[in-house]
């Protein structure tokens, strides 16, 4: 920790804040600067108690307090430089295969995943989504088939050998749905919800953690944390669009998360342009962006009938636009050096 | 529903787009205008399959699509002029008398918890607030008490006639906190964990709803929704701030709220400078602010040792500064008529 | 500034960076922590190199930097304690007495203008404001009069005796505009043309700066600073909305930055409802928060038929709102200890 | 436009609205609805005058406004269905060949701007960029060379052909920098500062127009209807970054804009991946991501030595990472379909 003292200080105040610093654990190292003295706290601070509060607590004498330890252990590169890859039945996220998870937003019937799920493995991707139960703004929309629903993607992945993924959304049905999924998705708006993200993690099967709608990058990583604390490495990221001041998209789709979460955790990084743009019209350019960024998989809404989708019409792609995609993604692909 | 179509379109394809319309319920009534025509779609848009499809599923044909109707109705003031007054043990916030919620962040002792329930009775808040359960950003830091915090609460209320309200962090204990408090909060990161508010509104207990980080006014009031369609119409609504660019306060505290919550709902509104700002020493002119506009109570952080607390320190004020602000504060509760 | 090493660091990269931190004119001062070491570079701030750019040059051995100084002088409160009064005719900005600004948005017609400075005088405003140099979003969007409308601003002056205020929008009209206005106005779009405010500064007229749309605090504290450090120290701050996600308001505005600016500064603050929240029906309540926060002065848009108003019609409120607004508003000035 | 009233609006109320409505010169059209009456007004929204101020003129009667037209019409791509491109010396933007814009954030020396203008070529560059006037925060740091910049850059187009982008910062100045620069860049700063844009506009050079900060792309697009209403059609957007939450990056890159810009105009998009990020080390992956998108051209900071550099040092790359960078595009050009 250092802590900035405000210009002017005298050597009594000086010497209470080097007794709060002791007393809580740290060893003070003083700095006289030009304008101003810096106080260096040594110690560890993920297991001594914060100094943060001297700014508000001494407002006359500390100008300012700055931690300089990350805040994270198990997720960070720095102890555990290699890729993190992670088994999906037959298929490796995080390795040299590049994946692609495509599926209705929400599984309506038998006949709807089904024909998707025909037709998107068909076209390249390795792994079916479907929502079963749906987190909807309004309690008057469609809010999912629910079990049922887990029942149709066990039955699809019966009949296609896709694995899937589909999203948790309360801790009473970890354990229902970890039977039934290969991957436990947490969505947008739950992704700063802990104790999903702890009963997720006990379930010991792979968790897809979306970054939450305002959600910066330490603290993403820090929910990731969590997973991994609670002895579950199988952990991807995805990177689904933050809300912003721009109305012409649904979210603003970070890109730059692709480099970032490589550089800072081992942990894959899967990109959502479904949700990120909230408009069909754009999936296409974003999933290209994404490849050559670097990205291990995407993640894409993909309806046979969008118009009439029970949910998110407007940013599913249609059967057809998804196989010309897959078409188009191919060079890209192994450009950015993947299978 | 509106739906405008693009300029200089056919017949036959404004003929396919009114079809559509049909099937899915709605009479369509078209009116050519000057640039482009644009269709109203007649039905009930809470009922009715929505339209917003049409945009991203005939994109060459269709613009835009604009809903007239609001998504919320038992929240809303249309429906329900009077303003909802909610009994809280002896105490009604919503009504004429002003009411302050105060205590600390988190219970970390029984010594603690009852010295500041005393020091701000006395000081004049009717409520006591305090945290069993914390949402943390990092594992690494203090995650509450859990049922031995929720005992001390109660302890506290024996001992000085306070109400009490504290945080509920997950569905598995809606019936255990609910047994202990008078009002169960829901924090700014569960605002949208739909599962958690429904599990909250059936304990049948007095709710405050936080807004979320980066929740719109519109989800704010459908969250809400989820309460008093669950049958518990003893909502209040808390502003606490929202994300925003800035960073010189943790967060950006919208008091425009106030006048919003007030005209769209009838649902009381709360204002939380303490983490709305995140500053201890913004805390007092945020608080007049909110008397002046109107706000039907406040929730304040307070502890008799900031320096030493738990958790958030920088933004609790100290009994003294709470002493003085309820003194202040004193001539703009009667200047707003309140008591 | 400090600079803190990544963990791991050998001594021979370490002695590099303390190489770099003495060329640019700094003592390094170092300080070995538990997980990393962290060195102090002890020098003047604002007159040396930054060193910011160490954590990008040296990115395998340097983790971050952080400055210790402020990076404004004048503007700041540190040097300058005591409140900054700036006289406006006879009227005194920041002192004593509450002042209101009020006018149309744009200026239309001479009966327009007249008849709401006759009015806005009577409930008591001082200072009459009126755009005529616009800048509109669109091309195709009234412009304003021009010197025509500057023309117009004089005679309201001469036959009420009210100051008057306007917006300065080109550096090219900085002379003529400050023939006429008592304060020029630079708008929140322009608040970061540096060259518009030097400009500005330079005709030695008192100058109310908007906050920029996504400015942050320090950088608006620094656009001040320009003001001032181009010899002119007839400064005010104008809050009038920063932008958010939030769409239910056009802006989002920031009370908060009313103790802020007083504790940071010490030139005077004014509050701008009618940009801050783009709606008439919210101006009366965002007013009262503002004079109970402490503002210094509030910007009000008022029309005599906000429906036919050239701008921004939605905003501006009525001749009678105004003169309620301005009885509304008495007790609580009185009650923030003002007159 | 489109007027949606309030539930249960009587006749009287009705016919008031329908009368306001004509007298603005727009034809009224009556849609009863199920649960409320919508009124669309028929008429050219360009040309008349604008019916949004009705909600708030008449707030107890109507709910909202919507209008149903575009606002820009030469940007727009419906009027212009073919791309531009644009001359510059011997290059074309906006055509088959994808171009790279590269140098220094400042002009500093003769030698460091050669230096980098060689290496640059050599590496593929095709036009030069850099700072002869600087938009600085803080008026204490470096404003750039001013007039000697523009004269070193002239140099350096005489000795290595490639053509020259500089940043037009004050309108007094676009004469002097039109006879130096082939291209006229508008800074973010300015985006919104329209005395400049049609300052700019009429030297009739090519114009590279920067994202304001937090400019809504409908904002950013009639920024440049600005340039073009003032018959100027050499135009292209650059994207560089919005302000959000976040705080990793300077900025959040909205890559987003590249098909949203090609989909609603017909002018080429350019990407700044060095002012997106703020960050050096994110460079080559977002510049990747706007190849794959389909963006025309990038902007990117290039300094021989980014430790000793003057401004930014931390955002530009060295000249060997920029040599690698060309190389490492190379591949994924030719997959986007370009040269």
């Amino acid at each position: 920790m250092i802590i900035v003292l405000k210009p002017g200080i005298g050597k009594k105040q000086e010497a209470n804040i080097l007794r709060e610093i002791r007393k809580r654990g740290y060893k003070p190292h003083v700095m006289r600067g030009v304008a101003r003295t810096v106080i260096g706290a040594i110690g560890d601070e993920l297991t001594h108690q914060s100094l943060e509060t001297l700014a508000m607590v001494f407002p006359q004498v500390v100008e300012s307090v700055m931690p300089v330890q990350k805040r994270y252990k198990f997720i960070s590169r720095e102890g555990h430089p290699e890729d993190t890859t992670i088994q999906v039945r037959q298929q490796v996220v995080g390795g040299k295969k590049f994946q692609v998870m495509a599926g209705p937003c929400s599984v309506e019937s038998e006949k709807q995943l089904l024909e998707t799920a025909v037709a998107v493995k068909e076209a390249g991707a390795t792994i079916l989504r479907g929502g079963a139960f749906k987190p909807r703004t309004s309690p008057y929309e469609f809010q999912g088939l629910g079990e049922k629903g887990l029942r149709l993607l066990a039955k699809a992945r019966r009949e296609t050998g896709l694995a899937i993924i589909t999203e948790l959304l309360s801790e009473n049905h970890a354990e229902m749905v970890a039977e039934y999924a290969d991957i436990l998705q947490i969505g947008a708006r739950n992704a700063q919800n802990f104790q999903l993200l702890i009963a997720a993690a006990k379930t010991g099967k792979p968790i897809l953690l979306k970054r939450g709608l305002s959600m910066k990058i330490e603290e993403w990583l820090l929910a990731g944390e969590y997973v991994l604390a609670n002895s579950n490495c199988n952990l991807m990221f995805c990177e689904r669009g933050i809300r912003t001041f721009e109305t012409y998209t649904r979210n603003t789709l970070d890109l730059s998360t692709i480099p970032i979460i490589k550089k800072e955790s081992h942990c894959p990084i899967v990109i959502d342009p479904s949700q990120g743009a909230g408009r069909a019209d754009l999936v296409k350019a974003l999933c290209k962006g994404a490849v050559a960024m670097g990205a291990d998989a995407l993640l894409i809404e993909v309806h046979p009938n969008p118009a009439e989708a029970w949910s998110d019409g407007g940013q599913q792609v249609s059967l057809k636009v998804f196989g010309e995609l897959m078409q188009e993604l191919k060079p890209l692909i192994g450009a950015a050096g993947r299978e």
